[in-house]
């Protein structure tokens, strides 16, 4: 018999589709990715190749060796610069696209990968995140700030340099308000914040929990969306994301590299996304949200059920593919 | 400038990305199908493979020759037997997942496309999307029935032969409640359908306009989701897909036949997935909502931006991919 869960987060019902459910590690990949060369001359984000960029927002390392970079999005889907005008005309509603929509070069190497970064590398990365995070959200144009990467083709990018992107957007996003309405709900009846209490119960039951750091925890929500999904928790209450102290960052670059690394390993390198959900910039101190990265294997495809429905089907249940990815020894 | 627009009917933020731009032709799909046989022996929707299903439940044509049937889905992702159990343990919330889940055979012939079908074929198609519809809503364990077709592998599908596929939930679907009562709250403050009015200024508009059929209408909302996004309404109100009338069902069969032979013509035979979208069971007489189809040809991928923000980016502008579907030719 499926089972249907409700995630109470995200209040999505996810069918458990058991009777047609796949051992976790039906899902790893039997393609090989191309090789890559270690640098490559026409790509804009290789070392020696600045040029191709239209400016440097940020850097950390040298001046001569970069380590994290940070430069605008060549297309970018929102304009640097123009005020926030609205327009509304009958049932049109329209808004200037005004925003933010930069790239992060995670890597100096073309050829690197998130999964096989060392700790401090991958803290870089996320020291990056901070710093054009708090940036950013000084604009007061900017209502919200998702930092987001796309790993591999199905996950939506063609540029395999590994790079993050960070976009900050005029409105709050309806998905990230209905989320907020839910969470000030569950605070109103219980006076707790969703998240913690979510937290607290994921660790009691223990049973999909994937890697315990000191500061961070990474969990299968009860009601997965999808095979392997897993959502990284800070252990403190936090809102926002640039709340975030120095030994948190050190603590998440570890469990997020882990976790990564256990895909790589586990599941033959697959085509990802994260993404961090934060509070949007006016509310950066609310006690009843708390801030996440959400990891998304594109193991699976949304079809037109998932469409039609709004609810997911996974088949792998949460328990079994948390229990596969524990085991899943790294370097 | 880029530019934000809001669909109000699912409330969600669009950016039309003009500086990324990509004209309608650019969608043209490059690869080509692989060839496929009129008849396969080991397809079980093939004529002369019945006894490889497990069951008939419905039939239309003679009882030697059938023209469009209806089998159980071999790997439900809801079980057709069992009680609407529910359980809640703490964050934990749960219930049985019963429901229905059948799959429609469109054709007869193995490599027969929507896109070419007859008016009179597309008919029976949704003459049996109504027999079913009317035949499930009645089960008691079911509030919501999804009605909705994958084509081709990145639509979710790998069996070629053209089918549809009908699932019943035993709960509402948050994604449906959330529209209802954005439906309800319009219906409130204006005493009209939220639908209905959409339709009348899209009309007014005319230049998303693709197809007008005497009882329904095809068109890109103001705010499309994605490239090529198509919906097509009814301009009589209706809140539940099983109102439809028989003239309604040929205009229907018309104008979702003529849409999908624009989009095989024009743009080489796409991916797409549809999906009828209309109220939960318990409401099919409510004055606030109203059924419609939605087609979504899948010439796009979500990545991190959308998981994180729920926002969408479309590289096409709606009133030049609807110009561009207007202007091609179909037999």
């Amino acid at each position: 018999m499926p089972e249907l869960r409700q995630n109470l987060i995200t209040r999505d019902w996810v069918i458990i589709a058991t009777e047609r459910a796949n051992r976790p590690n039906e899902f790893k990949v039997t393609t090989e990715r191309p090789p890559l060369p270690a640098y490559l001359d026409d790509c804009p984000f290789c070392p020696g190749n600045e040029h191709l960029n239209t400016g440097e927002i940020s850097r950390i390392g040298g001046t001569k060796q970069w380590r994290v970079r940070t430069i605008p999005n060549k297309f970018p889907a929102l304009a640097p610069r123009g005020e926030r005008t609205r327009s509304s005309q009958g049932m049109f509603r329209s808004m200037a696209g005004v925003g933010v929509h930069e790239v992060i070069i995670d890597h100096p190497r073309h050829n690197m990968s998130p999964a096989l970064f060392s700790d401090e590398e991958m803290a870089d990365v996320i020291t990056m995140y901070w710093t054009r995070y708090a940036a950013v959200k000084k604009d007061p144009r900017v209502e919200a700030v998702v930092i987001f990467k796309n790993h591999g083709e199905n996950a939506g990018t063609t540029l395999y340099h590994p790079h993050s992107q960070l976009a900050a957007t005029p409105v709050v996003p309806t998905q990230v308000r209905l989320r907020m309405e839910e969470a000030i709900r569950y605070f109103d009846d219980s006076g707790e914040c969703l998240f913690c209490r979510t937290l607290s119960e994921e660790l009691a039951a223990g049973d999909r929990v994937i890697i315990e750091g000191k500061h961070f925890v990474a969990f299968q929500p009860y009601a997965a969306l999808s095979p392997f999904h897993t959502w990284i928790f800070p252990r403190r209450h936090m809102a926002s994301f640039d709340d975030i102290a120095d030994a948190e960052i050190a603590d998440l670059a570890h469990v997020l590299r882990t976790l990564l690394a256990k895909f790589h390993f586990g599941l033959n390198d697959p085509d990802y996304n994260y993404t961090i959900r934060s509070i949007p910039t006016a509310n950066a101190k609310a006690e009843y949200f708390h801030w996440y990265l959400t990891v998304i294997p594109r193991v699976s495809r949304v079809a037109g059920f998932e469409i039609g429905s709004g609810m997911y089907i996974n088949t792998t249940l949460p328990e079994e593919s948390a229990r596969f990815l524990r085991d899943v020894q790294v370097p």
